[in-house]
């Protein structure tokens, strides 16, 4: 596809020059631009069709990187990406060494921060903001959210806290919908603003007409009086956000890109905060849409993760196999409640839904209040299952301890994209929760194929197990080296025995697949080395750590967080039998995790099977 | 003082039959009580001076257990407590095996949850009424959450998620205030609706006028017309709660318990979840500021948790040598900034506020927001020191890695109220920040006497010292014993050192004294040990490593969660340094958790002299 005028565009300044009709004419280049390259590489589509003319307004009235635009989530910043000077970059979108998916100021400097999860940007504005005032420095700071944030609490956090910063604008980019569909009473009051445009108009109307109207007595004198205080509050008090201190604008059509320029030039000088509604369409433009309009409601079932509906594209994966796992327990037993974080076609839990509807809770990018909320059902007598990204989970982490530990609550976790996750980046990567839940103290289960996920999530449902449990799995579906052991419903496994073998290694989960790798190549180098599987992390069982001091030297490979992970469990209880082994740690680091495909990732992290053969070598020749 | 109506109620059924005129009495005797009771054994007051007259016509219209009273923070729970059997308990409140003083239901079938840390009540709340709803279950959920859990997000993700709950009601329980004074835009907002009192009144009153008066031509008819409209919608949109799609009541007088009573009666049956918002006076009836109504101010400068204000009752404690620390550095240093959640006073923070007060920020109960603000300060070059309670900072953990840690943000942690804490319970202890902490990367430094804490305090914020690092600290005062080992700037210490040690015990905090202690028991008994206290816990330096590596013996002794902690990663170190000791790791078990004095809640966990003498006696005998 051709975009002459795009192409002229290295920087935001380029954009200053533009005619209207350009710019008009930019907008649809840059709208086919993403659609073609986003084909080719994969990537976050939907939402970034729905950014462009917004994106666009904001650069020819914005001067970044004085100016900042801080986003939300940040999957949303290709146009942003596309105005600032890498174009080219998006032929090696999300892969090793190409440009992120995400903001990072590390790659550009009009990319005012690291974003990835939700509900961060309006407190990170403040904070710029609240700098910029105290250097005295010039500049706006513009925090663009989508309508999707508002379902998390931090967001009022930061909205309780804009004081009278009149260097600070949020953007809400209402697209009716966050990852899954949008959902509870912020939605619905969204909805009332959206379908009154005209609100404003009408109450700015009813007030000039009393105005004209001469006093007609002292009863109707006083009524008008009372209706235009009323009108004034009305007016005034008009929406939540005005009653939140910003002053609120809005809303506007996030498609028509010269009216958002005007609008946005009109409150450049203002008194406080300032909160502009933008009304944008996700997936604007994309061809399969517009052709079948009615079709539009299916682009709410695109997870703007890059994964399709798996009603639409069922790909087996663990989340459609735990998805229609718990389904099916579901029907069973009526205490079982599902409970997601605006996570439902991610997490597979659509099945459940279709199942059991009243038992199915989607309370949006809400990860402390999903936990919590559980902690309630369980205290009452019913079976939540909590089902969340590894990454979003740490949002819970309070919760956890303090709601659901504490007291012991009958909560299971159901843990999704544990481990690494590719393409993504740093802000994506499922490498903590082994270490947190083991420290607070909660058992953790870590199938590596679809039948160990069946067995244990039925164990986790259906057994005498009392109080917070966890199940994680990871992204994706299972690999066939993984899926030939099936599931023998044992804690461990030992998958890999080689008589005189002094060495043995340890994994869990995908990294299983490496850890048999790395075996097979000491084996062809005549150096025994044995394989244990791990399925429960924590705690262990003294049959395993009676099986693995066994040997002199022990590895443990894990796609979780070197500090505190089950590597370190594993040395402490170890020693503490008295065993004087050499003891080798293969975790991750979490400083230096990228964008890139997984194996890329293990080979950096150095928990790729040649790199796990080489310690074990190593040891060895120690001996 | 004589209570002879309260001694009559054994459970709330007792209440029942009372008279008006007894009600009216009960109440009376109540705060007699609470004030005698706690000015006894310490304890909250102020805020449950508040909520005598609530509680009472709480407990008269529901029907505890099957109704739930879910309490938010939970100090507020002493009347609550009075009523349901427990008057005898409070002799030995929050003391060991004594009642708590917080709700339980482990002490009570009428308490409907553990609480501790605020924000938790509506979610909790939802999921017991949500659960009522799936079993067919009759009852009323109540939650009663202070006006200063209102700044903290997790209020809003729950309000997101009412639905149409017709057994849910919530209770702004609106003294304005939280543990400081509250701060924000909703402190604002509330205001606004308390001054307003006959607000609804007001619209209700025109409405009807205009329903009087005869059309008077079509212009005029019109406007009307709108401007009833308008009228209806001001009535049902007054107030961001029923944008948020609760029915709201209020504002109400939460000292008139008769009123209070009827307004429950009147609103048992309805359409959807209940708002009624109270306003209540802290410390109501406390005679000090009853005989001096000017003074009433000064009650805001209560620390509930039990703490005077520091400016008005200035022991020093760690969080005045710390206040009073960082308030010199601003003065010199104008790049920083220092950022609580509505601990000003708890954290001494008062006095950098009083030097910098534009660079001094509470944001209230929003450790989330606290943290990501920070962020974005660092990143536009501003210093920002994060105080909070290491109990709280537990909400922050996502915000510490994915906003602070991830870009390497130039962000101080001053965690307070570090290690064990008293009386408080489970809820309250700092526990699980050096694990994670560390786990996630920061340096962790660990003062464990005045000195120390002012001069690491300036080295984290004067020194060539890049990203985020933590200084932690206990509650209270430092102790004499370790007070004169003053500080040497080095990030250990030998402390002990007897000829021909083969044995060594480590520790930090106020840890440190206990195992000084314990070499003193075992030097008495001619068993020579050596005893080092660490300042920076995370990362060990190489000199430490090699130091603990020459004895054959090493504990760790921590006031922190075992797994993850400090001594994992001090074993796991020694091990990869080929160290073929026996280690003793003592840490929390932190299901072993209660109220009690430190010294009593040690013993417990195994963290007394005696006992890490007794250990490290076991393990010399193996040699």
């Amino acid at each position: 596809m051709r975009t002459p005028l795009l192409d002229r565009i290295a920087q935001p300044e380029d954009l200053k020059n533009l005619s209207d009709r350009q710019v008009i004419q930019l907008c649809t280049e840059i709208r086919g631009f993403l659609i073609e390259a986003v084909a080719h590489t994969g990537g976050h589509l939907a939402s970034n069709l729905g950014m462009v003319e917004l994106t666009v307004a904001l650069h020819r009235v914005l001067k970044t990187p004085q100016d900042k635009i801080v986003f939300d989530v940040g999957h949303q910043c290709y146009t942003h990406k596309l105005l600032t000077g890498r174009k080219a970059g998006f032929a090696g979108l999300r892969q090793l060494n190409g440009i992120s998916g995400f903001p990072n100021p590390r790659e550009s400097e009009h990319d005012a921060f690291i974003a990835g999860h939700g509900n961060t940007a309006l407190s990170l504005a403040i904070g710029m903001a609240r700098a910029k005032k105290l250097k005295g420095e010039p500049g706006q700071v513009v925090a663009v959210i989508g309508d999707g944030a508002f379902t998390g609490g931090m967001v009022y956090e930061g909205m309780n806290n804009i004081g009278s910063l009149n260097n600070l604008i949020v953007i809400l980019n209402d697209n009716k919908m966050s990852i899954s569909k949008n959902v509870g009473t912020l939605a619905r009051y969204l909805t009332r603003l959206r379908t009154n445009p005209k609100y404003l108009q009408v109450i700015s109307n009813v007030s000039d007409t009393l105005k004209a109207i001469p006093a007609v007595g002292p009863p109707l004198r006083q009524a008008l009086s009372s209706s235009k205080a009323l009108v004034r509050r009305a007016m005034y008090h008009s929406t939540m956000f005005e009653d939140m201190g910003f002053q609120y604008i809005g809303p506007v059509d996030g498609h028509k890109v010269l009216e958002l320029e005007q609008t946005l030039k009109n409150i450049r000088i203002r008194s406080g905060p300032l909160f502009l509604h933008v009304v944008t369409t996700k997936g604007k433009g994309y061809q399969p849409a517009e052709r079948n309009p009615g079709g539009f409601h299916g682009v709410s079932a695109f997870d703007p993760t890059g994964i399709l509906d798996p009603e639409m594209a069922p790909h087996e994966s663990f989340s459609t196999v735990f998805g229609r796992a718990l389904a099916e327990a579901g029907k069973k037993n009526p205490r079982i409640c599902a409970i997601t974080a605006a996570m439902k076609y991610g997490t597979g839990l659509q099945f459940f839904q279709h199942q059991c509807p009243n038992r199915f809770f989607d309370v949006g990018m809400a990860e402390q209040h999903a936990v919590t909320f559980a902690a309630g059902l369980a205290s009452e007598g019913m079976l939540p299952v909590v089902t969340i990204y590894s990454t979003f989970l740490q949002r819970s982490y309070d919760q956890i301890i303090h709601d659901v530990s504490l007291l012991g609550e009958n909560v299971v976790f159901a843990i999704d994209r544990a481990g690494l996750v590719p393409a993504d980046g740093e802000t994506h990567q499922g490498i903590y929760d082994p270490a947190f839940l083991s420290q607070i103290g909660i058992p953790v289960y870590s199938p590596s194929n679809y039948a160990e996920l069946r067995y244990w999530l039925d164990q986790l449902l259906n057994s005498k197990m009392e109080g917070p449990r966890a199940i994680r799995y990871p992204r994706g579906g299972e690999s066939k080296a993984l899926a030939k052991y099936g599931c023998t419903g044992r804690d461990f496994d030992r998958l890999v025995s080689v008589p005189g073998a002094k060495a043995v290694m340890v994994s869990y989960a995908d990294e299983v697949e490496d850890m048999l790798a790395a075996c097979g190549i000491l084996a062809e180098q005549n150096l025994p080395c044995d394989g244990f599987k791990l399925v429960k992390l924590y705690p262990f069982t003294d049959d395993f750590l009676e099986k693995i001091s066994q040997y002199d030297v022990v590895l443990l490979a894990e796609e979780c967080v070197a500090r505190g992970g089950i590597g370190e469990h594993l040395s402490f209880a170890l020693s503490q039998r008295g065993w004087k082994g050499q003891f080798i740690h293969c975790g991750v680091d979490n400083t230096k995790l990228t964008h890139s495909t997984v194996p890329e990732m293990k080979e950096i992290l150095g928990l790729a099977p040649e790199q796990l053969a080489q310690a074990v070598r190593d040891a060895l020749e120690r001996l």
